[in-house]
Parts: C-alpha cells; structure tokens; sequence
C-alpha cells in the first residue's frame, strides 16, 4: 500500500500552494515552473499540424511501451547512446517513480545529498526506503569520506543499499553542481560496493557559466540510470522524459511502465521526436538559456542588494533554483504564512532534507516570474526576512 | 519491489506482440487497438491550433495533479457528478495502478470476475495481492452465491478483502453485460462486508444494442471507484482517463498521482476538453458505434459460418472484444505459434485466468483490423482450427 505516513514530504506545503493557489496571481519562488514565455507556440502550432499530416491516426493510436522509435532515435543520437538504451517515460517524475518501484523493497537503503529533490524524496518514502541523506562536505577528502562513512554504516547494520540518487547538475534544491573528481568518486564507490546510482539531470542542458561536467552516466553506463527531461528544455505540459540505461535494467523496466500506463503519451512524442530532429529543440532553447540568465542574474543582484544581514545563498550556474539560508534560529516553515499572507511564496527547505532539517533554508525558483515580479518579490520577502531576524535577535 | 514472479501475466504474448510484431502488418484480433479510422483527424487539427489561441502557454505548462479544471468540469457534466468526485488519470491503467497503490497490501485479496482485464491482473500481481477469480454463474441464484462464498471464504482465511475489480459493461474479455440484478447484488455484498468495488468502464460507450444498464457507481458513489478512458471513445494516443471516486479516496489518490508523474498531460486534456464541451467527442462517437457494429456483426456472421464445429463464442452486446471457446483439451498457448505463423494473432485466454484456467479460449478484437482483414483472418484461423480440433480427437 502507499505509505504517505513517513518523513513530512507529504504535508510539504508546494502540494497546497498547487492545489489551492494561482501561481500566477501571487509572487512565487515556489514551484520550478519554466516561463511560460519560452515556450515556442507558432513553432508548436505548426509541428503538430505536421506530425497529424505526417503520421495520420498513427500519432493517435496506442504506442510502444518504450517510446515512438523516431523518439527514442533522437533521444538516443542527442546523448550518444545506442536505441536500446533509451526509455522514454511519461514524465521525468515517472522515471524516479519506475526505478524505485523496480529496485527497492521496504527497508532497502537509499543515498541521497542532503537537501535533495522533494518528489524523489516523496517516491522514495511512498516505497518505505530507508532514505539516508548526505550533506555536501566543502573538501574532495571530506565528500569521499562523508559518502564511504554512508555505505559502511548501512553495510554495518545489515542493509542492502539499492541506489545512490544525485542531481550533478545544478541540483534541486540547492542549485549545487558536483566537480568532475566527485562524480568519479561516488562512481568508483558505487561499483566497489555494488550499488547503482540514479542520476536525475532534468536541468543540464540549462548552464548559464563555466564548462559542461561529464554525466556520470558517461563514466559508468552499467552502473548508473541517466534520468531526462523535456520539461525545462521544450515544454512540461506534454509530461515527457526519457531514462537512459543498460537494455537489462530497461526491460525490467518496460514490464513495469506496462501496468503503469502501457505507454506515453504518443502525439506529445512526435511532436518532441520533430522538435529535436528539426532543430527547433535546440534553437529555442538557446533563447531560454538566455532568458533565465538574465534571470539568475538579476536574481542574484537583488539578494545583494535587498537581503538583510545573516542570509546566505548559492550561486547556481545553471538550472532555475537558488538556495537561501537564514540564521540558525530561523524556522522557514513557521514563516511561510507570513509570506503567503504578502502574497510570496517559496517552498521551505525542511522539506527537502530526509533528516528534516534545514529549518533556516528555503529555495527559491527564478525561471517562473517575470522580472518585474521577480524585484517585487524580492523586496517585500526581504523586507518581511528583516522583521523576523530583527525579531529573533532580541 | 515491483514484482513480476507471480502469476502468468507478464509471460502474455501480447507483451511480445506489442514488443516485436507490427500489428498492422498481421492479422490482428490480439490488441484492444481501436481502429485508427475513427480518429477525427481534421477536428483535431482545427481543435488544437484553437487551444493554443485560448489558453497560450498554460496549454505547455505543469497543470494541477488533478487534472485542468475545464476538463474535470466537463467530464464532471458527462457523468453527472459534481467536480470535487474527479480525478484526470494518465490512462485508464493509471486508474488501475493508483487505486491498487493505495488500497493494497502484499496478501490482501482482491475479487475479480474469471476471466478479467490482463493489465488489471498483471498490475494486482506486481503488488503482490492475493486475486481470487469468480467464474460468471448462469442463474442470478448462483451467481449471489459464488460472490458469497469467495467473501466468506477469504474472511474465514483471516484474509482483507481490498476490493473487487469488475468490468461491468461488455467485459474485457468476455464481452459480457453485467444485469442491473447482478450489479445490485455485489454492491449490496461490497457494502455488507466494508470493501470497494473498482468499475472499469472503459467500453460502456460502445453499445449496439440493447439498453444501457445504470453503472455501479450510481448505485453506490461511496463504494464504487469508477473508471473511465478517452482511449475508445476519443483516442488512445492522449492517455487519458479519470476516476470518479468519493473526495476523500480521491485525497489519496492525488498524494499518490503527485509521486508518480505530478500531472497528466496538459495540452491533450485541453482538447480533450474542447472535444467534449463543442459536442465534437458525442458526434465522432456516432460514427465509431455504426462502424464497431458493423464490424461485430461482420465478425459474428464469419465465425458462424467458418468455424468447425466444437468452437462456441459470446454474443457482446457492445465493447470491442468476443470470446471464444474451444472444446475441452485444446491449448490456445501453444496453439498460438502456429498462429503466428500464419499471421494471425490473437490472445491466449489463458492469461485472463487469474487461476490459470481457459487453455481452450481465446480473445478476439473486432474494432482493429479493416472488414477485409478481419474476414481473411477469420478464415485463416477457422482452418488452423479445423485442422488442431481434428488432430486432438485423433
């Protein structure tokens, strides 16, 4: 049965402000929405009037439980990978679903950082996993140390540790990204201690500064289970993903995703399979890398500038998501009424920590609003920070 | 961990169809497929380029877990319900898969019909339930009593019963109708001994003749589950399905769905919901019930007049399957590659057994193939037919 009853990921409050609030009429740093502005309509438009000409009832009919083939293709030639590698998923969020569900019985061990993405941390509850997050240590001698220190403890009380789930980069929440010498770390110690790791990379494609790192996919395609999606680089409406892995670990995966939903959606996957073959993929998503420079930037900018002594934040290269930590003390999840109550929303970093703390963080989303929101936002959030710390103090 | 070691489900060959044989290219009474021909090409052209004039980018965005409010709203007036007993699904299987999730623990029974849905098997399976398969009495005395006596027998098992699964109108497979008299009764036992029943409803549409029978859900919105599925009356090529449920098991649900994909697919449930609203859906269902009709009669007709004797088959009333059945002895499994060689498929009735019974049955589509296909293959698998049943009685 579902089990919603462990950890507190279910009562997180982005599952309210999705239920009852319009994102569009408050100030939301919550949610990791794209701009709605990226998305290419003309483009879109005249795609889908082509894929119905091209395809007929074909692109209407039910599909193969992997993808369309000139999906998968595209996918497959994009990442450089061979055809029976590639999974496509109904969604990004089904494939943390489908991976869990195929490798984890109550009890089993996960790895994660520590914050780490909700909606993992909530599939993996629903599965009764013990989730066992690690804090990112600042030293490559403290990361490995920190991480060995994981698997021997759960190798020490008897535990099978099933997967390793890390976001490399530009990680949810903390916008974080892992070096080189890092990934090849986990990597190694994954192989040693026979575990897989499960990298989730919806955001890669979206770097705003310095150079690409390689995948970990990349560096041990036997051992670790590539996640992507098509919602931060074409559109998340169509709910479309892939998962890139060795063909075993695929075929498990297909006689499970058939009594999930027997298939994804198949119009939605020609329409993507002409955006990434014709280019049009690749050309809006320059203008989107972009945009959300920009917005990153100005973001960043006015945290300098706004914020009140004693909040920190990350400085993300890439992906929609910043994090801000206040001063020790501070309870984000206590506060987020108050900031709900000025029409500011953003989503407590409690929530994304499987030892719940982080009470003095939250994350913060800059891919969603406007500029003008944005700067708005901002100043009334920091305003109300500065009232709550000047409060704490006394 | 998602299980595949119980029952014969995940050895059907339709897994293998699906996997490797280009269905158009055979003789196929295997699939559920509808014909592609009732797919209203142009009005879904027209209806998309019109979605996304009216809702722009909101039509590419992450929607509500529930599903977009017009489209809840819409099917919400189609059923007669109020929105707030609504849930969107992706797929109809998703309605299946969540609804199990939520409800069942590993050793929980699960009634259902013998033979039943092989998704709805394979799904019950993969959660470990406990399926106990009652075969269709032919007197309502017997068929009361061999619902009372599965009850009675899990409940002196100290076993929970969870729920019971039915298709109520023109089952998959049998084809079958269940009388108000028979709905009457399990509901009455459901509610006698406190467990669900889940009405899958994905054919009831398509009748042919005869009078509708009120669903299950009308007669007990609280203990029925009820789901339905665009895949027969629109396309399957959308997935999308909704549940109709009391709100409090739809709480559940939505917790669960947020785990699994977040949403369904955002633009398709637009035109869904356009499609219903302008009367488009009702209009293209006229034309898809004439054809299905006239497939079916076409079907029946060439199965009286080419079938060796000794081979009896039901008589649905609407729905897109027929059931066969061959004299006692006759392995349609192993029957199956002879089949296949001569490039007709067809479903094994086998694999509907939740008790592994029905080696002399079979499942046949009518809505797939075109007239002509539909009576070469019938003519095809009359003689292999012939030929099996004179060998046995050898």
């Amino acid at each position: 049965m579902f089990s919603e009853d462990t950890g507190n990921f279910f009562r997180s409050p982005v599952r309210e402000i999705f239920k009852k609030v319009d994102l569009n009429s408050i100030y939301s740093f919550a949610g990791g929405y794209p701009s709605a502005e990226t998305f290419p309509l003309e483009d879109i438009r005249q795609t889908m009037s082509e894929v119905i000409t091209k395809w007929g009832g074909n692109a209407f009919q039910y599909g193969a439980t992997q993808g369309v083939t000139c999906l998968r293709e595209a996918v497959a030639r994009r990442c450089n990978v061979s055809i029976d590698r590639v999974q496509i998923t109904s969604s990004s969020q089904q494939g943390i679903d489908v991976c869990t569900r195929i490798l984890v019985d109550p009890g089993d061990v996960i790895l994660t950082s520590n914050p780490s993405y909700l909606g993992a941390l909530q599939s993996f509850c629903s599965y009764r996993a013990d989730i066992r997050g690690i804090r990112h240590a600042s030293t490559i001698e403290s990361f490995r140390a920190s991480y060995e220190e994981a698997v021997a403890n759960a190798e020490s009380e008897g535990k099978k540790i099933k997967f390793l789930y890390m976001i490399p980069d530009f990680q949810n929440p903390s916008g974080e990204t892992l070096s080189l010498e890092e990934r090849e770390i986990l990597v190694e110690l994954a192989q040693n201690h026979g575990f897989l790791i499960i990298e989730d990379s919806p955001y890669r494609e979206l770097r705003y500064e310095g150079e690409h790192v390689p995948t970990m996919y990349s560096l041990a395609p036997d051992t670790v289970i590539h996640l992507g999606s098509f919602s931060k680089i074409f559109a998340p409406g169509f709910r479309l993903g892939w998962i890139l892995a060795n063909p075993e670990i695929l075929d498990k995966i297909y006689v499970c995703k058939q009594s999930l939903d027997l298939c994804p959606p198949v119009f939605d996957q020609y329409v993507a399979a002409e955006f990434l073959s014709s280019g049009k993929l690749d050309a809006n998503l320059v203008k989107t890398i972009a945009l959300y420079k920009s917005k990153r930037d100005l973001l960043l900018s006015l945290l300098q500038e706004y914020m009140p002594k004693g909040v920190t934040w990350t400085h993300p290269e890439g992906g929609l998501f910043l994090f801000l930590t206040m001063p020790e003390g501070f309870d984000s999840v206590k506060f987020y009424d108050k900031a709900l109550g000025a029409e500011v929303a953003y989503v407590a970093g409690s929530f994304f920590h499987p030892d719940g703390s982080g009470l003095n963080t939250m994350r913060m989303n800059f891919s969603f609003m406007s500029p003008q929101k944005i700067e708005t936002g901002v100043k009334i959030l920091a305003g109300l920070l500065a009232e709550e710390i000047n409060e704490m103090s006394k």
